[in-house]
């Protein structure tokens, strides 16, 4: 297609298309004159990604090459591709400062936590870091912080990880899946976060009107209690 | 107690604490001398709520206010002091634009899904917006955005819920309850997003490496095969 097309069916200006072609967050087109250029499924498929990443995910366009350079690398192994593309992707914190106070204790919870679920610990991903960041900010202003406050985020973390994987698995083609992988960890954290909002407000209505089992329905059973 | 003392017990320098005071974020002290004021534990409370909204939650000074202005106001009752207290948080996304072509079909999906989770619809709360919002991405970008996609979100959200509801009714006080509903949901954001980037890394590398109960205990199963 031509780029008019392109433009046309991902709703992306071609300013905007053009733009992203020359800082590299799409591959060029294939030369048809010395003017016009043909692009594919692949180019639409990585536009919607870019979309994805920039527009839902606050991601900058040196951070999304990041991304976009790991999932491209073809010296790694799919997992490899995988593991760096994601972390290159924003965290809901950075690592700890270097005078917190709090911090030793924080990475101990986290890495307790993290063999109580039965993962392995890799202090070097940048999410170990933001978590032990977000333990210390409990643990500062004296938040729970323990075990019985903490295990069922992860058991449930835990669950949506093997659901999203069967997500990604639906898409074919390994680099298709990391694409996949990398826009639905983006584009569905706000699904979760304000899921998780609405489900505060319907379970504080519930509880403060001491009314268990309201609802039309409830057929998933989720919020019930 | 007197400033020196909450600064030392909060962490937090006397310079923020009286910017804090004149930004209306702290209640003044009580009077002991022309010069002196003095300081309780509601105080202490109060600065660490702060904090956590401005320094983990991003939260802007006039935001934390209109979230403080709710917590305090004695004339709702405690459901709606709650609502309107979280409803002011920064959401994960804004609400729709106008021209949204695709927030009609998102806005559809959003209020199948609360039914079929049994929750009440209230269009009106700003969660409800970010996640039209977020599900227009899903839409407009060709990501799967359907029953099957979307319900375990709102399940383990809704569990996430009842769990969260508890940790809040440990503090006894309502006004105390209110405030760790709201320094709840700011702080165990980072610590939900973080455990879900880590539980996908740890299930990637089990199901890449074709390693089903990998591991070192798996105790609370959450993230087992």
């Amino acid at each position: 297609m031509r780029l008019a097309e392109l433009s046309r069916r991902s709703g992306v200006s071609t300013a905007t298309i053009k733009f992203y072609l020359r800082e590299g967050l799409l591959p060029p087109g294939h030369r048809i004159s010395s003017t016009q250029a043909d692009y594919d499924e692949e180019h639409l498929r990585r536009l919607q990604l870019v979309r994805a990443l920039i527009q839902v995910g606050g991601v900058s366009v040196a951070g999304a090459r990041a991304v976009l350079t790991a999932v491209d690398d073809a010296s790694l192994d799919q997992l490899s591709r995988m593991g760096t593309a994601v972390a290159a992707l924003p965290q809901a914190l950075p690592a700890p400062a270097e005078d917190d106070a709090e911090a030793p204790a924080a990475e101990r919870v986290a890495v307790e936590l993290q063999r109580r679920l039965g993962w392995r610990v890799v202090p070097e991903n940048p999410a170990h870091q933001a978590l032990v960041s977000a333990l210390s900010a409990l643990l500062r202003l004296g938040y729970p912080c323990d075990g019985e406050a903490l295990l069922p985020y992860g058991e449930l973390a835990g669950r949506l990880a093997e659901h999203e994987l069967a997500l990604v698995e639906q898409f074919e083609a390994p680099t298709t899946q990391l694409e996949a992988a990398v826009a639905l960890t983006v584009l569905y954290e706000p699904v979760l976060l304000s899921l998780r909002r609405l489900a505060q407000a319907e379970q504080a209505s519930r509880r403060l009107r001491g009314d268990a089992g309201a609802g039309d329905g409830g057929e998933a059973g989720g919020a019930e209690d």
